[in-house]
């Protein structure tokens, strides 16, 4: 029988119960009380300490629900496990529980690993949905680096919109396209992903539906689940998004359309004029606002892309988002939200309580690289090497894949959609690829349902690696075809 | 009677509901039908549309849903709205209903004005917690920009954890503070108030509780709402959080502690080393993992304060936050956080879901910052400054606020935490500073209970206006007293 000659102190602060829990958790943890011995009943217990029973049960369920004791009905209350080796996994391990909570979703298992392999040696990206370091502009970015320096008298955090000075050259900016707001319609966040997720805990109610074209970059995010806002994904056409698609689709739920309408993500469509237009009226005579993604807006290879769908906006229906990670370097990690001045502010406010807003050195870099006139002058031969870029990769998809694939021609951004020809596993496929030293991202990621696409990015691998990789991933396609029977 | 000549088209794509809504919309829309008029009855209308009855209660909730039709038990439906007024609710004022939604809280009143009133010109801020622009290394950052430029070969995003040169020199920098912890087990932020943030989505239950200082910084967030987690409040003594208070309010629900234990933002009092071992030991005992912020350490002016608790950390329990932002320059907007790999692995998965990483130009400025050795160079420099802002700010106290306020001597850190001996109105303070061209942090947005206190920043205003400031606050303070009666 265990020995106990100690009483809870009913004078102190700490309640009974928790005295108790601490007293048997010492016995324990100090191996006076060890393994497998039995406790006292109930009874006996309260009797010892003279507090209630019901303290002693509270106490007990306390040390139950830590794992140290376990009570069966018939053989009593025994101790199953000591402090220390819970204490012991207190360490990473332990941390389990933890990791496993939170609102916040992990990352898709594919993309995780994307993330990481891209850090690999020797790796070939084929997926990349990024400027390859060797269209840098080196000698430009130093001029502009120069220039913010001397300017430069302190770094303190910026207004809840951003940096006045980046907004007044972006709202000039945008007038190139038509879009005519003042620097107060404008928030600057860092980049589009951090916009989204603005958008999503600032004005959504759990419950609403966002229409998104289907596949959508978007599908292969997270970053609407934890504010229990859903997706409906809506077929498209060669045009871009099916306009009765989204009426069939309209709910009480739906809160707004997302799109990319200038060579969209991962498909590289681009949506016409005419689309456009029947596209905002649409959603002005639903009543949907729109979110338009203008990411790749300045990539154009062929001709000019029409002009936002923002620019014809007189309702304010539309949150444009515009960015310079695909134009000019993902690492500045810079992008604005043009909206209703409510909108802007209800989003800045949130954006202060989130992270004090983005890097002012990156908003000044960025605020000179535009008025300097640099980044007209970069983005002319940024699309000539591009172009280059997607004449060999549409040249080494008609050598390797002529017979197992159809692509479209992009216009403009960074991606030729793939639609494989025959039904392959294509987590099996991704996941040869990486052990063969090529990362693709795979269509299930942006798509709604089972598809056998792929997004090639002919961005970001150098021109050998290019050729070499996409070689490489048609024989590893062919084997896997070899294997199918279907 | 209104005339309906029309019947929806059983052949089309979009649902016989929504035809019947698009038309009577339509009619409403072009003022074909007014408002006032009475709809037919629901039998009526099913019979001229030849659809079923449930079809037309479909399609008129959906018109009363949408505020254009109003159905009254014994008077029938009636037109109360067209939609054009509707439309042109669509404009700024109507985004209204998404303003008000959304999981995220808006900031705290007091917090939103303060956040604007920053900008305003003329406004002297006592309250700023941050580094004055005049305190602002300008030189040495010049330097470190052009070593930067120099260096920089492109700008793509970084890996999930963050940059690993600038892991590497953290890592190394933390040593310092005896803090011994490998690259991998760092995680880069863009400032704490991010880390918290990625906390409170990546790692806790909805419904969990965190103990933190009564009075805290983080009482002024919204940062855990959205997720569920709630505050409790502990008292300190002068040397920081209670130990007994924290026993008295544990329970199930707890999951962490968060602490200030160096220079306290708002009380400035500094934890000494025997409170931070046996506040670890609590901890580890009753296994609830503790967030240690450390923004302030490097700002400390008689001397070298107690490691931190993380020092001691055997087990793994203390997540430890560190950041430029209050030492440097809060524009730059890095911070790290140290912990478990796998939870820095959780918390980088849920970041590059968030915001794709801090700004690589900042990480390479920090990191070139630190491992160049200006830093060091630099915060010699910057505690003799603020100790003579701190001694002047003590002075003024002394001269104008002797007989109507105490306070604390802080060791290091911005902040005085002044304590008034009226009850005045806080928040008519507050405002009342507002009209004066004052700026200052209340009390109330950082404590639990009423109280009458105000935090006092020496960091940021110029020593002359640091002096017109506190004399002009007085005499408002002096003028509310007056009035009050108590």
């Amino acid at each position: 029988m265990l020995n106990i000659d100690w009483k809870p102190d009913k004078k102190s602060c700490i309640s009974m119960y928790r005295q108790i829990v601490n007293y048997i958790k010492e016995k324990i943890g100090n191996g006076e009380w060890t393994v497998g011995e039995k406790l006292p009943s109930q009874r006996e217990l309260a009797e010892k300490f003279e507090v209630n029973r019901s303290t002693i049960v509270e106490a007990l369920d306390e040390l139950k629900a830590d794992g140290l004791i376990e009570g069966k009905s018939k053989k009593g209350t025994r101790i199953i496990n000591n402090t220390w080796s819970l204490m012991a996994s207190m360490l990473p391990g332990s941390w389990e529980p933890y990791i496993k909570s939170g609102i916040h979703k992990p990352n898709l298992h594919t993309i995780q690993i994307i993330n990481k392999m891209e850090y690999k040696d020797n790796i070939i990206r084929l997926g990349t949905g990024e400027l390859s370091p060797e269209l840098f502009p080196k000698d430009m970015m130093k001029k502009v680096f120069k220039t913010v320096s001397n300017n430069i008298t302190s770094l303190s955090y910026e207004m809840a919109k951003g940096s006045l000075k980046l907004r007044k050259v972006i709202s000039k900016y945008l007038k190139k396209f038509h879009i005519n707001v003042s620097p107060d319609s404008i928030l600057i966040v860092s980049g589009s992903l951090q916009a989204l997720q603005l958008i999503s805990m600032s004005i959504l109610k759990p419950g609403s539906k966002i229409l998104v074209e289907k596949p959508s970059y978007i599908k292969s995010l997270h970053v609407f689940d934890f504010s229990g806002v859903s997706f409906s994904g809506i077929s498209m056409d060669a045009d871009g998004i099916k306009l009765n698609e989204i009426l069939k689709n309209i709910d009480r739920n739906t809160s707004l359309l997302y799109t990319i309408p200038t060579f969209h993500n991962p498909t590289g469509i681009l949506m016409p004029q005419y689309r456009r237009n029947k596209l905002l009226d649409l959603c002005n005579k639903e009543r949907i606002p729109i979110i338009e993604d203008d990411a790749y807006r300045e990539l154009w290879l062929d001709e000019i892309p029409p002009y936002p769908i923002k620019a014809k906006d007189e309702n304010g229906i539309v949150l444009y988002m515009g960015t310079t990670s695909k134009s000019m370097a993902a690492g500045i990690r810079i992008g604005w939200v043009v909206a209703p001045e409510t909108v802007v502010e209800r989003l800045g406010d949130v954006k202060m309580q989130t992270d004090y807003g983005a890097s002012s050195i990156s908003q000044y870099v960025t605020a000179e690289w535009i008025e300097s006139g640099f980044y007209e002058i970069y983005l002319k031969e940024l699309r000539e090497k591009l172009k280059i870029r997607r004449e060999i990769a549409l040249n080494v998809l008609e050598k390797y894949f002529f017979n197992m694939a159809s692509w479209n021609v992009p216009k403009g951004g960074f991606y030729i959609w793939l639609k494989l020809k025959n039904k392959i596993d294509m987590k099996k496929l991704f996941y040869k690829c990486c052990k063969n030293g090529i990362l693709i991202n795979p269509g299930y990621i942006y798509d709604f349902t089972k598809n056998y696409n792929i997004r090639i990015s002919y961005s970001y691998a150098s021109l050998y690696d290019l050729e070499l990789g996409l070689k490489k991933l048609s024989q590893i396609i062919r084997s896997l075809s070899d294997n199918c029977y279907c």
